[in-house]
């Protein structure tokens, strides 16, 4: 069985690493869009093009379904794509709202298209009411991660300013609503105690062990990056921690 | 007269604002390729690749010259685009280094593809040996200033942090070499002091100055962005002060 997985970079490896470690003997194959990154500043139109496009790239490569492992497109476009993908299609925010709909006071961050979607309020309403949801964008949050400084008083100070409002709010659980996020997951507990419960975009994990056939695979990974394939492969190891090899170079998107 | 400008986003407003300033008279097109912004973590061949279109797409609107006022195409795509240009392109590195060619210790920020291409080392020693050149990429700079952060504590933090070998240093001038860098010019003249020079990209105007002829134009101002012209109004507007109407949306490169 293979799994595609697409992002707009390297995010969507938090992703791809749990489903490996889960799924060890399926086949992967991955696409990183950076030659639009960020997805989070982008319209939704071109959004849904450029997802449109990877999912038909994906299929043709033998995935058996795909993973939208960025939560920008799995706002604005997988809704959209869902029917007309010639796979299933499964984006992380239904899964991660599964998870979330246990609690009774939720928060959620992710960048501004994301959240301006009100892709999460409205997954984890639509599975329970009477959920308090609040959420709020962090922009800075994914720059800071890329450029290696989630150990600075700096990424702390914005910690702070950006949750300061959350942890008024005294969430039961927060969803991590952005692949890049998982890294400063320490950072977060640090700030909001122990007690709130970090939710994750590899809560996809769970939906997907229902549809995965044991030992149909041969544990074979690729990657593919519309733009820069080096740069894709040197921000995996430094900044995920995820070492990935020959990553090929896919520009017929550009 | 026409001037076409074209920059992945906002940032060449501050060119643009300088421009329209000095040459009221003149029409003016504006480029805004949102749909791939931010460019300077791109590689090569793709800026190359879509500043050749852009290109193209302002004579087609009737530049009779264009300026490139993203520093990371300068960098990169404009020493390769100069004799295939249908009408003189002008980058904003040279008039720039020309500016700094009058200090004897020059500091350079700018974003990873701009320092990584060494393209302002080699502009200002190109016109005169023995100047002493350190440059250092400040990839935060864009993002603090996109989320409207220029004010705050953490900026001034990023702004030590990142200029704390600049100050040891110490330069007589610094060329801020991306058109964002220009709204932190009080915080940066605060943290080095006001007896280094800021240099910016606005220099290009001495440059253009021998090219353009008074009151050839109607003082018109045309935008187009490659995706979300609406979001660019309004980031043109709360960002960069600087108001633009109708913006046009032009997909035909994404």
């Amino acid at each position: 069985m293979k799994i595609g997985i697409f992002d707009s970079g390297v995010g969507g490896l938090t992703v791809y690493g749990t489903l490996k470690k889960k799924f060890p003997f399926c086949d992967f194959v991955y696409f990183a869009d950076t030659a639009h990154l960020p997805y989070g500043n982008k319209s939704k139109k071109a959004v849904i093009s450029y997802s449109r496009r990877i999912i038909g790239f994906l299929a043709g490569k033998g995935a058996d379904l795909i993973v939208c492992a960025c939560n920008t497109a799995s706002s604005v476009a997988v809704p959209e794509l869902k029917k007309e993908s010639p796979v299933p299609l499964y984006g992380v925010i239904e899964a991660a709202a599964e998870v979330a709909k246990k609690s009774k006071r939720v928060a959620v961050i992710g960048t501004k298209l994301t959240i301006k979607s009100k892709a999460y309020e409205k997954a984890i309403l639509g599975k329970k009411s009477g959920i308090k949801v609040f959420a709020r964008a962090t922009p800075l949050f994914v720059p800071l991660v890329e450029e290696g400084w989630v150990g600075t008083d700096v990424c702390r100070r914005v910690v702070e300013i950006y949750l300061g409002d959350i942890k008024k709010y005294r969430p039961d659980s927060l969803v991590l609503a952005c692949t890049h996020y998982p890294v400063l997951r320490g950072l977060i507990s640090d700030y909001l105690g122990s007690s709130v419960k970090l939710i994750d975009s590899s809560s996809i994990v769970n939906v997907l062990a229902k549809h995965i056939r044991q030992g149909s695979g041969s544990g074979r990974s690729e990657f593919f990056a519309s733009d820069d394939p080096a740069h894709f492969a040197e921000t995996a190891k430094n900044v995920m921690k995820i070492g990935v090899k020959k990553v090929k170079l896919c520009t017929k998107f550009v």
